[in-house]
């Protein structure tokens, strides 16, 4: 637009976007390569043996880019007898398929003790909860800050739901929403309900869409590089040793300890997480916003701890809030409230609610114009051919039914039988001009009665108003006065 | 319009509106005067003694006129010690305070036995039903047809509920939808809950707001004409001898079935549909047309056999349905449809759905219209500065906040710790030129953040698109892509 102004660069904005502007502290931990689907999320500092820089991670962008030129990664191949081992994510198809069907088996030979019960489902919703406030609203979007207490809370059971460190999962979650319904979205979910619950992760990605966002403000909590560290342990403990210990030393029942509050409690929490990825953008409405697939419905939000409002989340994703009418069920909204009276939460961010109120307001908006151009509006005055008056006339003598209101000649014949201020009246306007009649000089007609008008325009009538506007302005609504 | 047109005949269309242009038999009842507002809406066919033509009524209304013109009627002057009872129809507080009150006391000395319970509830809803199918929906609005079974079966029942003849009724009822919120409409809701439920038959109306409909479709019916003439007889028999017989002959509970089925059933039923008057008038809403005060509500329908979905009925008044939706409650459609599946009804009328849902989306845009206007849509473009790029970058010196998009300068400076996409790139493009970053050059943003972005508008830059859109037209809503 202009010499003298300096635009965005945005190959440098982009850069910023995904954080390899700075040089970062590298962070790896016991599971190293194999956790998630690195090659297409895995964070840029641990890319290198050593802390990286911004040329570092370009001139690998370049290798790499390189590399699959010349070769196809095994994603882009086709699935044969020879390969299909090669396709499959193994680590993940341990933890998120074999361990649950493993315990799934072993709780057909098990007692489940109504203690062991009560202590998986607490563990439950602790490690549910840690995903929901901590993973998710905390870190990934900074939606609040939490002092010290609540970080560990959320680092430690947010560990044992068994769905890889703070530091991989922010990272992916901040790239699903910068790139939703993309080739980059890690679980796009244009690609099919199972591909975005857990297709995504049991099948090896391609490298080519591998997409960087900025996390150097999670790398700054201690809490998150610790986690992401000694990862491997926080999880074995948390989810295994744990929830065994607590049944064990409590009442006595290790077994049962380990299968029920250790790997089915951990299988389930997976799956209902899941859903914010698979189910939340697949079944429900879009109060404000339907140019991407995320939607809002009550199943979602039951199952997952009220992440099931999902359409106001991507559009507001910085809200500490997933629901905003009371009746909605969103007790991690509640938690972050409720820790905040006590000092644990601060700086709860709300979006500005008029821009929410904006968003309802225009998708209504189009719901309703989409509903309008379904209905029958009457012939645009512009389309409608001029009478002369003496044609008027000269019609209405082979043709009963011609009546003039408001310069339009509108025929009635259909409507005299059914004309709710009965035929008599109806009748003594054919052939003439009603519009005083009409308009309140003997019933002044409702909405209703305008528009069953409108559908029965046959022409204009030449100098009237109505034929003026048909030739200034095409305007196809019903008149209205 | 025209000078060779011929334009309806307002005064003329007016009589034939009235029914007064024809001559009609006169149907006079034992109750004679006493019955109804006879000043406001007795139908004129009874003014004199004999058949009477235009000419008469006119003369008489003429006559009436000048009559009042001289002295104040009783309701013109305010209420005194010594003209109390003038105010007061003292016929209808007999009926609808009087022995319902001596109804209430005689009930708390006499036992009620459940098969005198059964019979009251039964013939409740037969009276309840045929004031609803029959006064109603197939007398006063032509709804549908009906065969003599039927008919006879509404006349007789109707008549239990002591609310006078189908003529009187079905009249009153008339002028109620044709001057509905105006001093001529018998129930006029604009003069509070109570004056629409019984005050306007408990006190003496003004002659001067008396209007006439033409009923002769009524008349044409000998069931209406008999029922009319012999009122007084069958709403004795109806509403007091049949069901003390009933009661009394079954199960020899004649003095139960006096009270029970007989008095307390009748002021049961009064109040039903006197509803219709003041609660479908009073609360609810509007889904069709909020010109007058006619409302949808689920109580009223509960308590009126489905007679609440008032607004839909205003405006569609010859659809044989009040509800539409399967979820609301309208027995007395259902009933009407049940009997034209056995032959006794026909010709049932259903407005147009196109109609129906116009008056939907006309409503529904109505609201959200005034939601709009409530939002912060940001400043429009043609009240905004007009800056020279140069202006710019000398303000920019001494505030940092200053980003272009889409030629218009806005002030991101509160915005930068809140971005969901993270401060360093807002601060990146301050001062700058960000059109492209902000339009998927980084991000393609959502609604929201367009709609958040129109509300930090400071000035437009000079020969920008936007600045020549500020010139060609006003538009206050936001940059749409
Ligand atoms: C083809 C043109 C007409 C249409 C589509 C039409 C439609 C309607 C409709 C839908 C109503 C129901 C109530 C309402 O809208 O509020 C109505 C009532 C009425 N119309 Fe018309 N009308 C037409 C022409 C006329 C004319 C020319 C007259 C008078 C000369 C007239 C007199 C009345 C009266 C008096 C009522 C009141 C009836 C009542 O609600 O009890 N109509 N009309
Ligand atoms: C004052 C102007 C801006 C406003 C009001 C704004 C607003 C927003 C909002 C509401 C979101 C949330 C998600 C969405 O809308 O889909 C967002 C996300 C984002 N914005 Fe901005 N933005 C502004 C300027 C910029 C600029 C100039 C850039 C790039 C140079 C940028 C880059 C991003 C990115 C990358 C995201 C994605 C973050 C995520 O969803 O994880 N924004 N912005
Ligand atoms: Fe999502
Ligand atoms: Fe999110
Ligand atoms: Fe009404
Ligand atoms: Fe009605």
């Amino acid at each position: 637009m202009s010499d003298e102004l300096e635009k965005v660069d945005v190959l440098q904005a982009n850069i910023i976007a995904a954080g390899t502007n700075k040089k970062t502290r590298r962070i790896v931990n016991g599971f190293g390569s194999m956790m998630g689907s690195k090659e297409m999320t895995q964070p840029h500092f641990d890319e290198s043996k050593e802390d990286v820089s911004v040329n570092d991670v370009l001139e690998k962008d370049r290798l790499e880019k390189e590399k699959w030129a010349k070769h196809k990664h095994i994603s882009e191949q086709p699935w044969t007898i020879n390969n299909w081992h090669q396709h499959i994510n193994w680590l993940n198809l341990i933890l998120v398929v074999g361990i649950p069907l493993a315990g799934l088996i072993a709780a057909t030979k098990v007692e489940l003790k109504w203690q062991t019960f009560v202590t998986a489902f607490i563990l439950y919703t602790f490690s549910g909860i840690s995903i929901t406030a901590g993973y998710h609203r905390l870190w990934s979007h900074r939606a609040f800050d939490a002092t010290l207490g609540p970080r560990i809370f959320f680092a430690l059971f947010g560990a044992a739901s068994i769905e890889g460190s703070i530091k991989w999962w922010g990272h992916s979650h901040r790239i699903h929403h910068r790139y939703t319904d993309t080739p980059r979205d890690p679980y796009d979910a244009r690609r099919g309900f199972w591909y975005s619950h857990m297709g995504w992760m049991l099948t090896k990605p391609n490298p080519k869409h591998k997409a960087r966002a900025d996390i150097s403000d999670l790398i700054d909590d201690w809490v998150v590089r610790v986690q992401h560290r000694h990862y491997l342990a926080i999880m074995v403990f948390m989810s295994f040793v744990f929830p065994t210990l607590v049944c064990g030393l409590l009442f006595n029942d290790y077994l049962g300890g380990f299968i029920y509050a250790g790997i089915l409690r951990a299988c389930f929490i997976q799956q209902a997480t899941f859903c914010v990825n698979s189910l939340a953008h697949w079944i429900g409405v879009q109060p404000f916003d339907d140019k991407r697939t995320p939607r809002d419905h009550f199943l979602t939000a039951i199952v997952t701890f009220g992440e099931g409002y999902h359409n106001f989340h991507h559009e507001f994703p910085t809200d500490y809030r997933n629901a905003i009418k009371w009746y909605q069920y969103d007790p991690t909204k509640v938690l972050i409230w409720t820790l905040s009276k006590f000092g644990l939460a601060y700086n709860l961010k709300t979006f500005s609610q008029n821009a929410i109120e904006q968003g309802l307001v225009q998708q209504q908006q189009k719901k309703l114009d989409s509903m309008r151009r379904k209905l029958n509006w009457g012939t645009p005055l512009t389309e409608l051919p001029v009478w002369e008056k003496s044609e008027f006339l000269e019609k209405s003598k082979s043709h009963s039914g011609y009546v003039i209101i408001n310069g339009i000649v509108h025929d009635v014949a259909g409507y005299i039988t059914t004309h709710p201020g009965g035929e008599p009246l109806l009748r003594a306007s054919i052939g003439k001009d009603a519009t005083r009649a009409f308009n309140g000089g003997v019933y002044g007609h409702s909405n209703a009665a305008h528009n069953l008008l409108a559908t029965m325009r046959v022409a204009v009538i030449r100098d009237s108003a109505a034929a003026r506007k048909a030739a200034g302005a095409s305007d196809g609504s019903a008149v209205k006065k």
